[in-house]
C-alpha cells in the first residue's frame, strides 16, 4: 500500500458478527454504486462477511437473527431531509438508509459505517443529518510541476512534471474526502502559472475527464483555478479586458469546450489582482466586471465562478501608517456588493490578513448583504506549524463560524451567512486550503489528518463540537483504546491554544520568517512591503486600527465596531491587532502585556512538553511506525517551541528592557 | 560586439600620428605573440597606422621622424627586474620594452599602450615596474549550470548548461585581465557541486585545454576549484580520508591525468569543511593532513593547492555568547602553522567574518609565521551594494594591505606578508572573488569595472594609490575629459565611505537580508545560526570581543590586542565589532553612538544624492548608453540608500527611544 487509509481503515469491530449481510437499493447509478461498494467493503472488513447484493428491497429476515439487511432508499418526498441529507434508521437487524438523492445515500452509507466503527451496535444507530453547507470544498494549491505551494506533506498526487496523474490514489482520495462530506474540489493552485494555464485546453482534457468521473462517482464536483489572463497566455488575444467582446467570446467558447469535454465540471476558482496575479484592475474594470464576464460564460452549463477576495496592496511602504492591509478586502469589495451575478461566489478568508493563528473575523461577513459568500480557511498549516507542529484547527474554525456579525438579520453568524440562512442564498459554503500531499500518511504529520477529517465533518454537520470531531477521528484512526482517545483528545484540543501561546501574542500575528513562513522572526516583515507590521518600539507594540488609527475597526457593524474601537472592550486575544499599547498595559489577569508575553511563551513550551508526554504514554498502544513519525515531529516541535519562546521573549526584552517578574532565562 | 571592451577600447590619441610603426622582438612564443599582437592592435587603434613586424631588433630610423620603433627584449640578466617585471625606456621615437621573461614583455606592452592612452607622449614614457605579488588571482564563483554564486552581472561566460564555453569572450577576458597583471584564474565556484566535480574528468578536458591555452598565451595559469569528496562523488571510492592509501593514490592518478591533459594548469583551490562542504574533519584529520595529501599529488607537476581558511561553525546557537565566528579561522589554523607543505597556500579572507563593508584585518595575518598565505578579497559586491550601488573598494583594500600586523619582523604589513617580504615566501599573493558575468559591460554596473581594473593594478604595482588607479581607469574607459575625470574620481573615492555610512555602522556589519544579502534587515541574522550578531538591546549594541567577552581581540599581536581590547583605544570605525557600548557612549566627535548612527545615515543618503548630481553633470560627456545604465543604477541606489537609512534609524530609534537631536524624520 502506497498510502495510509487514514480513517477508512475499518477495523474488526467488537460485535457478534453477522454471518449474512444483504444490501438492497431502490435505485442505480455511479454514486449509488459507490455507496453500496463502500458498504460492501467496510462491512466485510468490520464483520468478515462478504455482503450480498439484492435486487429488491424487501427484507424478509425471518429467523435470520445473524443476518443484517441494509436498504438504501431514494425518497424524493422525504420531508425531513434536504438534498444531500440522509436518515439512518434501524429495526433490530434491518437498516434503512434514506435520502432524497444518490449523494445523500452515499453520505448515509459512510455515516452508517462510521457509526459501526465508532462502536455503536446496529440497533442503536439512528440519525438524521442535513448538511447545512451547500459547498463543502477543498482547494489544492498544487502546481502542475508536482510541487505544492504551502504543501507540507510531500508532492502533489494530482500533478507531476506537467502531467495530470490519475491512479489508485485519486480514487482513494475521492473516497476519503467524500466520507466526510466534501462535495467540491479544486485540484490546482490559485496561482496559475503559464504551464497550468493549459489545464483548460485539450492538452489535459483526457486526464481531467477521468478525475472528474472518479470524483463524480463520489459526489464530488471538479473545479479548476484559472488564469484571468488566459486569453493572452494561451496566445489567442492581446487583452483580457472583460469588456472586450473578443474576450467575452473567448471565454464563452472556452467554457463550452471545458464543460463539454469534462462532465461533472463545476466551474472556476479565480485569484485576480492579487499578489501579482492579473485581473480586471489591469483594465480599469471592477472585480464584479471580471467575475460576471466569466459567470456569463459558465452560466449555460450551470457553472459557478468562485472569486477570491484576497486582494491587497503587496507593494506597501512600511513607513506608511495610513494604508492598512487589514482594510483591503472590505475596501475593495464592499462598494460592489450586489453587483455580482448569482453564479458568482466571493471566497473570503476567515480573517482580514492571511491565516494567522489568531485574527478577527473578516468584516466582509456582516458587510456584504447581496453577494454570495464562501468562507475560506486553511488546513495547510502555513502559519500554524506547517504540519511539523500539532495544531488542531477545528476549535478555531468553530469560533469563527459562531461569530455574530450583527448584520441586522436574526441569523447573523458567519455560519448562518455561508450556509445561506441569513440571506437565503444557495451558492455559498466553506472552502479549505487543504493539507494533503503524496506522503504515505497524506498529511505529513499523522495528527494533521484530524484537520482534514474535521474540516469535512464540521462543514457537514454543524451540531458537532470540535471535541466530538476529534474523538471520532481518533477512534476511527487508532481504534478503541480509552487511553489513546483520552490522551490524543487532550493533545488535539490543547494544540491550537498552545501554538498561539508560544508564537505571536495577543493577535499581533506574523513574526515569522519571510517567504517560507516557518519559525520566528519578529522583524521579518516589519520593514517590508507586505503590510504586516507590529510597530513595536521601546514603549509598546501593536497596530492602532481604531478610528484614530487606520480605521479598520469601523468596518464592523455595531456593537462590534465600538467593541474593537476601545482598548477596554477589545477582546484581549486581539488586543494588539487593534491597538498599540504600552508593555506595561494591564490585562484582565492583572498581568502586564510584557509579562503576559513572557508567561505565555514559557507556558507554551511547557505545554508542548506535556503534549509530548501524553504521546509517549500511548507509545505501546498505537502502530509503532505511526508513533515513530509522531514522536519525531513532537521532538522537533518541542525544540522549535523553545526557539519561538526564546526569540520572542528576547526580542521584547531587548526592546523593552523590562525584566521577567519570575526571573527566568531570557537571552 | 557582444561585450564592451572596457579599458581596452583604445581611442585615437591626441599626438601627431606616426606614419610608420615598427615592432621587433628578440624572441618568439605565444606570450610574446600576444604582446606584439596587443601592440599592433592598440597602436593601430590609437594612431591609425598598421605596425610592421620586423625580424631583428636593430632600429635604424634615420630621417624617419614620423616613424615609431618598438623593440621587445628578453634580457634574463637585467638586474633591476624580477621575473615578471618590465622596463619601458624611450629614446625619442625608439621604444625599448625589456623584461626577464615573455610575461614581463606582455605586461610591458600593455603598460606602454596604457601610458599612451593615458596621454603621455612617447618620449616621456619611462617606467620600471616589478610586480611584488607573486600570485595575482581571480576566483570565479561560476557554477557549471551557468549561474554565478554572488554574481551580479548576468550569467557565467565560462559555463552554461553544464557545458564549458570557449569563445571570443574567453579570449577578450584573458586580454583584459592580463592587461592589469592577473596571472592566475580559478574559473569555477569554490562550492563544487556534483556536476562540477566532473570538471576534473575527461568529460571536460577538451574545453579546459582550450581555455588553458588561451589563458597561457596571456600569461595566465588556469586553476580549478575541487570537491574534496571527489573520490566518492566520482564513484570510485567510499571514502575521501586523506590518510587512506587508496585516496592518496586516487589523487595521485587524478593529478597526473589533469596536469597531463591540461597544459598550463596551476592547481586547485579548495573550500573544505566549510558551510556544508566536505573536508578532512569528516575523517578526524587536520586541514594540514587534507591539504598536504593533495599537495603531494600535484607536486610532481609543479602544482599548487590553495586552501581556504573560511572555516567556521555555521550551525551556531544565537543564544550562545561564547562561540564567536570571528575567532574561527585563527582557532582552526593557528595550531597547525608550519605543518603545510611548501606548495600549499592558505587563502585567508581579509577579515574574520565575510567581506563586510568594514571588518578588522584577519588575525591569521600576523599569526601564521611558517605557512604560505594569500589574501582573499571580494570585488563581487556581495555585501557592498551588489553592483547596483557604486562602491569602489580599492581604498579599503589598500588600507588592509597597509595594516601592520606586528608579527615581529621588520616588514610586517599584510602586503609584506602576502608578497613574501616578511618570511621570504614565493607561494603567496592576493585573490579576488571577481565581479564579472556575461553582461554587455562585464560587471553589471559600469563603475564596478573600476574594481576589476583596480584589483589587478593594486596587486601588480604597490606604489599606486587608490586615487591614481581610479584616475587611470576613468581616463582609459571614458577618455580625456577633465570634468569626467574629476566627477567620476569624486564619485569613486567617496563611494565606499558613503556606502559604509548608510549601511552598518561602526564596524557592526551584517544587518542585511539573509540569503541574498541585499538590503537592510537589522535582525536578519540576529536569531540565526550563522554567528553574525549585533546584540542590540534597549541600552546599547555591539559584540564584546575583548578578553572579557569572546576573547577575539587577544588573537592579535601587541600592541593591536591591547588597542582593540579597550574601548578607549579601539578605532572607532570598529568600535561595535569589538565592544558592546551604550547608545549614549560618546565618540571622539563628541557625538553619542546613537546620534552618530542617525547622522551618518542621513549623511550617507545626502552623499548618494551628491554622487548622482556629479554623474548627471557629465551626462553629455559620456556615451549615452553608458550614462543610461549608470543613471538607472544611481536612481535605485538613492532610493535604496533611503531605505537603508530609514530602516536602520527606525530600528535603533524604536529600540533606544532616543530622539534624533536634529529632529529629522525617523519612522
Amino acid at each position: 500500500m502506497q498510502f495510509s487509509h487514514c480513517w477508512l481503515d475499518y477495523r474488526r469491530i467488537d460485535q457478534t458478527p453477522y454471518r449474512k449481510i444483504y444490501i438492497g437499493c431502490s435505485d442505480t447509478g455511479t454514486v449509488i454504486d459507490s455507496a453500496v461498494g463502500e458498504l460492501e467493503y467496510g462491512l466485510n472488513k468490520m464483520f468478515g462477511t462478504t455482503p450480498v447484493r439484492l435486487e429488491n428491497l424487501d427484507q424478509e429476515l425471518a429467523g435470520e437473527s445473524d443476518a443484517l439487511a441494509i436498504s438504501l432508499l431514494v425518497d424524493p418526498e422525504h420531508e425531513g431531509l434536504n438534498a444531500e441529507g440522509y436518515e439512518l434508521s434501524t429495526d433490530q437487524n434491518k437498516v434503512l438508509i434514506t435520502a432524497k438523492s444518490d449523494k445523500g445515500l452515499l453520505y448515509g452509507a459512510f455515516a452508517f459505517l462510521r457509526n459501526l466503527q465508532l462502536g455503536k451496535p446496529v440497533p442503536e444507530i439512528a440519525e438524521l443529518v442535513n448538511p447545512d453547507t451547500p459547498l463543502r470544498m477543498l482547494n489544492h494549491w498544487d502546481n502542475i510541476d508536482g510541487s505544492i505551494e504551502r504543501g507540507y506533506s510531500g508532492r502533489s498526487f494530482f500533478f507531476a512534471d506537467r502531467q495530470v496523474l490519475v491512479n489508485e490514489r485519486t480514487r482513494f482520495y475521492a473516497r476519503m474526502v467524500a466520507s466526510v462530506g466534501i462535495n467540491a474540489v479544486v485540484i490546482n493552485n490559485v496561482n496559475v502559472d503559464e504551464a497550468a494555464t493549459y489545464l483548460i485546453t485539450d492538452r489535459y482534457f483526457n486526464e481531467l475527464r477521468q478525475i472528474a468521473e472518479i470524483f463524480g462517482s463520489y459526489g464530488i464536483t471538479l473545479y479548476l483555478s484559472l488564469n484571468f489572463a488566459a486569453p493572452i497566455a494561451l496566445g489567442d488575444l492581446d487583452t483580457a479586458d472583460p469588456f472586450d467582446s473578443r474576450v467575452k467570446q473567448w471565454w464563452m467558447d472556452k467554457a463550452k469546450e471545458v464543460f463539454t469535454e469534462i462532465p461533472n465540471f463545476g466551474g472556476f476558482l479565480v485569484k485576480a489582482d492579487s499578489e501579482g496575479r492579473p485581473g480586471p484592475y489591469t483594465y480599469n474594470r471592477t472585480h464584479a466586471d471580471g467575475a460576471n464576464m466569466l459567470a456569463e460564460a459558465v452560466e449555460p452549463f450551470g457553472g459557478k465562478i468562485i472569486w477570491r477576495c484576497f486582494v491587497y496592496n503587496c507593494q506597501q511602504d512600511w513607513r506608511d501608517r495610513e494604508t492598512d492591509r487589514a482594510r483591503a478586502a472590505y475596501d475593495n469589495f464592499m462598494p460592489i456588493d450586489g453587483q455580482f451575478k448569482d453564479n458568482v461566489i466571493l471566497q473570503i478568508k476567515n480573517g482580514p490578513m492571511d491565516f494567522q493563528v489568531r485574527e478577527p473575523v473578516n468584516p466582509l461577513f456582516g458587510g456584504l448583504k447581496a453577494t454570495n459568500m464562501m468562507l475560506e480557511v486553511q488546513i495547510a498549516q502555513e502559519y500554524t506549524g506547517q504540519q511539523r507542529h500539532v495544531c488542531y484547527l477545528i476549535p478555531w474554525f468553530k469560533e469563527i463560524l459562531a461569530f455574530r456579525t450583527y448584520c441586522g438579520k436574526p441569523a447573523d453568524t458567519v455560519r448562518d451567512i455561508v450556509t445561506g440562512k441569513t440571506y437565503g442564498q444557495t451558492n455559498c459554503g466553506i472552502a479549505a486550503v487543504t493539507n494533503t500531499g503524496n506522503d504515505y500518511n497524506w498529511t505529513g504529520h499523522d495528527l494533521a489528518a484530524a484537520n482534514l477529517y474535521g474540516f469535512g465533518r464540521m462543514c457537514f454537520d454543524q451540531h458537532l463540537s470540535a471535541e466530538e470531531i476529534a474523538a471520532e477521528w481518533i477512534t476511527l484512526t487508532f481504534g478503541h483504546d480509552e487511553k489513546v482517545l483520552s490522551n490524543l483528545s487532550k493533545v488535539l484540543m490543547m494544540s491550537w491554544p498552545t501554538y498561539e501561546k508560544y508564537t505571536a501574542p495577543l493577535g499581533i500575528g506574523w513574526m515569522v520568517n519571510p517567504g517560507h513562513h516557518y519559525g520566528p522572526n519578529v522583524d521579518g516583515y516589519e520593514y517590508d512591503r507586505w503590510g504586516t507590521y507590529h510597530r513595536a518600539d521601546w514603549k509598546g507594540l501593536g497596530v492602532d486600527r481604531s478610528s484614530k488609527g487606520t480605521g479598520y475597526a469601523t468596518q464592523y457593524n455595531e456593537p462590534l465596531s465600538s467593541m474593537y474601537e476601545s482598548i477596554e472592550t477589545c477582546p484581549e486575544e486581539l488586543l494588539l491587532f487593534f491597538h498599540y499599547v504600552p508593555y506595561t498595559h494591564q490585562l484582565s489577569t492583572g498581568k502586564t502585556v510584557i509579562q503576559h508575553i513572557y508567561d505565555t511563551h514559557f507556558e507554551g513550551v511547557e505545554e508542548v512538553a506535556e503534549m509530548f508526554d501524553l504521546i509517549k504514554e500511548i507509545q505501546d498502544r498505537i502502530d509503532p511506525e505511526v508513533y515513530k513519525r509522531i514522536a519525531a515531529r513532537m521532538e522537533h516541535q518541542l525544540e522549535h517551541a523553545k526557539e519561538w519562546r526564546d526569540v520572542i521573549n528576547s526580542y521584547f526584552y531587548r526592546k523593552s528592557g523590562i525584566e521577567d517578574a519570575k526571573g527566568r532565562k531570557i537571552y
